[in-house]
């Protein structure tokens, strides 16, 4: 059956708050358990004291999935986002800009709970970026927000690892699973962040070894979910666990792993290095972008790497530019 | 005696969310009656229809004197800033933005009426702006909010000609320059947008020859309030109406016209040109931190050009380095 969707993600619905932040600042802050460069589940409370210690800052729809979704989108890709917002200020701004760039979100709203999740981004000179995660109304992502329809009608549906961390979405993300085999339709997984991997190691194995297609995942987290410091041994203990799994290397490319070949993808060089938020969600959009459109694995990279290109070149997660203009 | 702040401003409140825009998106809305590159008023309908038809946004603290004393700030000068938000995300994000870098904002939020003021902003490829205003909280600011004391201890005070858009704020206003007639301090103020000027003319007339000591206005802004088309002329009609007129002349630079002198300062060119939003404002940052740093109005007109190159070599009005480091 023709797809009417390339793809359909699920994640967590966020808005980012980004700001610079220098060393010193970040040095105080991993003195209160911030891990650098990483994602950080935080309280409401945490958030209000962090935010309150921020420089000013610039907002932007951001989350995993919703940033994937929206570089999809701007490849030119027809797509779905399912995620959890409240009927609120940010809310309302994270719906708009998902449907401006023509992705169906008709998940409906929290109302009267949680407000919409937030994310405190403290991006550091070396242009590396430190997550600091209020969930808010995404801890209210249920089964009942994913639509079979949308998993039915889409050739490949996408999870984030970070719906691990609250228990009625990871039943989400089952059903997701379960759906896409009911439909023969593709399942790719993101691993998200190397703390997500500790959090949830053997059931991500577990998922990759007996649902997940392709699967995304950075060094550091490839490294935490074989638990191999090496990055070729570790690539070669994954090698067939799933038809595809991408490894994103920063600087060096990347590399796509499948039962009998190993693909090296060169980096594309950005004008300038900003910020690598939502380096590795653009690169899995432009990869799926070019497998749904039926392009080789070598191509798929190159998209992957375009897209992470345009990402790092400026502050925030998704494209300021058309990235069907840069291909 | 001496000030504790160098500047208090205060404005109209508002949260910009920005796009890009095609000459075709806005050629439609020119249909509609949106007036290119200007600031429009527009209902809380009329936002809610063209926030939907533009593209995905970044949201960003604004508002003309904000913008101003954050400029201000950035360049190390200390200052005060009177405005209304409401209770609300938005609200909490501009006083986030506003305290973060600096400056004294206490002005008690609206409870339980109408939302922060939101600035639907769409960049054309010229890197011109078109503002479409919903004011939202800000038609709440009264004479009540403004602060004796902040007035008293600050050097100048910076009114924006958009707050005669609201019959409450229009009274604020006058309180404000009353205060700082009684407290023998300066008064600052801005045409802020030519179609504004329209709708005030006699009476801004009237302010700059009976109040202000230092008026900014643009080409057009000078144009509207003088009635002449030729801008050497016009500058001659307006010179020695107050002590001060800086006339910010776009990639021209600026003219600093006292009663006796006519002073050229160039423009400072832009890293890239991306977006003009808040290049007036940052000039008159740098022009005010330079005046009240005791420096020659020749230097004061430097800082302004430098402020405004920095603005507007990217997305939003607010400065994303310290302008203190571009000195």
């Amino acid at each position: 059956m023709t797809a009417q969707y390339g793809l359909t993600a699920i994640g967590n619905a966020i808005v980012d708050i980004l700001a610079h932040a220098t060393d010193d600042f970040m040095k105080a802050q991993i003195q209160k358990g911030m891990n650098l460069n990483s994602m950080n589940l935080i309280s409401a409370e945490r958030a209000a004291e962090l935010y309150g210690l921020m420089g000013p800052a610039t907002e932007m729809s951001g989350g995993s999935a919703g940033n994937t979704m929206a570089c999809f989108a701007s490849f030119g890709g027809k797509g779905a986002y399912i995620g959890k917002v409240a009927d609120d200020q940010l809310g309302k701004i994270f719906a708009h800009d998902t449907r401006a760039i023509g992705v169906h979100f008709e998940s409906a709203p929290l109302v009267g709970g949680k407000p919409t999740a937030q994310c405190l981004i403290l991006v550091t000179p070396d242009a590396a970026r430190t997550m600091n995660t209020f969930l808010g109304a995404c801890t209210q992502l249920t089964e009942d927000d994913v639509d079979e329809n949308l998993i039915a009608h889409s050739q490949v549906t996408y999870l984030e690892g970070y719906l691990f961390d609250e228990p009625k979405a990871k039943a989400a993300f089952f059903k997701a699973a379960d759906l896409v085999k009911k439909h023969n339709r593709k399942l790719a997984l993101t691993l998200s962040d190397p703390f997500c991997v500790v959090r949830y190691r053997d059931e991500f194995m577990s998922l990759v070894e007996n649902h997940v297609d392709i699967l995304f995942a950075n060094e550091a987290e490839l490294k935490e979910l074989t638990q191999i410091s090496d990055t070729d041994q570790a690539i070669e203990a994954l090698r067939g666990k799933c038809d595809i799994i991408a490894v994103t290397l920063g600087e060096k490319g990347s590399a796509i792993i499948t039962a009998n070949d190993t693909l090296r993808i060169a980096a594309v060089a950005p004008t300038q290095l900003v910020d690598t938020t939502g380096a590795g969600d653009s690169y899995a959009a432009g990869f799926l972008f070019g497998l749904t459109e039926g392009k080789s694995l070598q191509e798929c990279g190159r998209l992957g790497s375009i897209a992470a290109s345009e990402i790092i070149s400026h502050m925030g997660p998704r494209p300021l530019v058309a990235l069907k203009s840069l291909i």
